[in-house]
């Protein structure tokens, strides 16, 4: 096990019927808030008159930002940077997915710089300065940007999607009620339940050495979402199959299950060029790529890894650690199939390869997936991961 | 799944080699130190040296409270109380196990308060008054009070031993290195697995239903107590099973395991009265009452939960509940024993039951088992556990 520090500070408040909280929490940092979210399914589902009239009741003033993208761009946080500082706000209330969360973070980071929001996503990981404070209202299981100091922001002139972060961008308080995801689409259902599978592969993918705790973590989440995704494609209003989801998404990616090992995050790094080119569902891109990087970086050196994986996660009882593996990858492929996810890049409308060259060089570019990871990845094999996303595969 | 708060701030540094950031983690909170520890054996391993003198480099002023018993006494905490007004201390450095930690708790919440210690703790988990900030260096894997706000006191003259606790008694930084533990001696290495197994047991045998996260969380630190424990006995300066059972031990008492559920913590309320009235060692008593009350609590309803239990923690394929139950129970009896425990109430200096039905009456008393529980136990069904642990068991 590698050294480590964790310090996960934020403040979870799991469960229903728990906004009469929300005025408290907020009280702390201010008066003054920017409210943000995304397309308006708030405003359909009845969120955003619950969270606003509280709000009006304890007197804050209240700023909107509306319309954060799927993959939040930075004219978009640079709009939120604007507001922010006209109307002296004081705290950030993000109530949506990891979209409008991450772009609350970068708003609330780029509050306090001089420079431009992209230099400041060009920093990466390293961000030392100050941040307003963010208040989140989860609506979707899936980035773990809830409980986390990370995001990702995209910028389509330079078809760029990078993540940045640093401890200040750490949301304060969390309110996660399942009940908020009953209305959420069977494929965004999916996406995101794929979304958390992949923070748990590309943390539990990796040789470093006596990790069981992590990786033992890593399987009881894998195996909850495996269970509980099925329940609430089936049944959008169970909320235990809808809370299991949604505290798996925060636990998978709030370094739990990454933290004393060296996790390369391969598959986001080659997920980040299909969204940054054109513009898809992360979760989906994630679950299409996955299977076939499986099945590139299975090797001697790493079969046992993918077999303890078929075990335990599928319960596998093959003992031939090649054969357990591809059965396990198949399972995995199958899975996100039975989910209702496309699982081709041509069916999410990439149909030609003609940029995959330049994504695979934007990959390795941007990641350290050719140098320190599970197999490392150079831009031929990227490009193979692409070229085999192509088509329906068979892994047996 | 039950509403629940997950806040936990404790700032983890875990690994090797970290003790050149222990003078910038104090001085956030003072150079007036209370430096607590237990019975010397970190004068004996070198800790107490190297940690003192990183402190007089850095000009911090350190006043010692030594002797903290394993289980700690209110006169302690008084002793430690006083020194703390005297000597105007701003922080507290635990430097010991759970017992260092827990003293350490109630000194910083006491040093508060005009009541006794052992009023403060007669208040058990309700404490809301400050505490002075607490630092800790974990030399045991055991009790998870490095990374809770839980301590547990005993009054010998009462025969009382009861859990105390509040947020301000977290720790703010706990430094977890494997090494410190190289030199804890087998028997105590087993029992700290034992309690930290223990802690997992209780939280997962509960009736609450749609627990998927909590439960998968919980078999994935149980299999790496059960894997990593043996090495250590093996190989007690082996890192991995060092850091793993480290880590376990934060993880299994941290809130993440038991948020959401509804444990009544049956063992640990039957312990504690072995342990105040008989002084015997937290976790060697949890060992020996655990497969009594597993079988003691077995029914119809709770079958199937032991089920599972046998099949993702021990691999066992038995289809029939009670059967796969027993096995299972039987395993973890096995697992105890193989690690050295003495698993009999005599081996333990415990030879005859004339106080059996007095501390049932207390651990009723003191507890909710009697009517919130995976299975409610009262005095009778205490004093028969108690009765089933004075001889060797057969669970098949």
């Amino acid at each position: 096990m590698e050294n480590f520090r964790f310090h996960v500070t934020t403040d979870i408040r799991f469960g229903k019927n728990r906004l009469d909280e929300l005025p408290e929490a907020l009280g702390a940092f201010g008066k003054r808030v920017l409210l943000v979210y995304g397309g308006g399914s708030i405003k359909k589902n009845g969120l955003y008159d619950e969270v606003t009239s509280r709000l009006k009741e304890a007197s804050f003033e209240v700023f909107d930002l509306s319309g954060v993208e799927p993959n939040p761009r930075v004219e978009t946080v640079q709009r939120g940077i604007d507001s922010c500082r006209e109307n002296k706000v004081e705290v950030i209330l993000a109530v949506g997915g990891g979209s409008t969360i991450d772009c609350s973070k970068a708003i609330a980071a780029g509050f306090y710089s001089e420079k431009t929001p992209w230099d400041l996503v060009l920093e990466r990981k390293g961000y030392k300065g100050p941040a307003l404070p963010i208040i989140t209202i989860l609506t979707l299981a899936a980035t773990g940007s809830e409980m986390n100091a990370g995001a990702v922001i995209s910028n389509m002139h330079t078809n760029q999607k990078l993540g940045m972060g640093g401890p200040s961008m750490l949301p304060k308080v969390s309110f996660l009620d399942p009940e908020n995801t009953f209305t959420v689409p069977k494929i965004q259902t999916a996406a995101g339940s794929a979304d958390i599978l992949s923070h748990l592969f590309e943390n539990y993918f990796d040789l470093t050495p006596g990790t069981d705790v992590q990786d033992g973590i890593a399987e009881g989440l894998m195996k909850s979402v495996i269970k509980n995704c099925p329940i609430a494609l089936q049944t959008p209003d169970d909320y235990d199959a809808r809370a299991n989801l949604m505290w798996a998404s925060s636990l998978a990616l709030n370094g739990l299950t990454g933290s004393g090992k060296n996790g390369a995050w391969s598959c986001h790094a080659m997920e980040h060029e299909l969204s940054a080119f054109y513009d898809i569902t992360h979760g989906i891109g994630l679950a299409i790529l996955t299977p076939r990087w499986m099945l590139h970086v299975l090797n001697e050196e790493t079969a046992p890894k993918f077999a303890r994986f078929a075990n335990e996660v599928w319960g596998i009882t093959e003992t031939v650690p090649e054969l357990a593996a591809r059965m396990a990858i198949q399972k995995t492929y199958d899975f996100f199939q039975s989910c209702g996810i496309p699982m081709t890049l041509p069916e999410v409308g990439i149909t030609d390869d003609s940029k995959f060259e330049e994504m695979a060089k934007q990959a390795v570019a941007h990641s350290v997936i050719s140098t320190k990871a599970f197999v490392p990845l150079h831009e031929e094999d990227v490009v193979a991961i692409y070229q085999a996303s192509m088509k329906k595969s068979n892994f047996l």
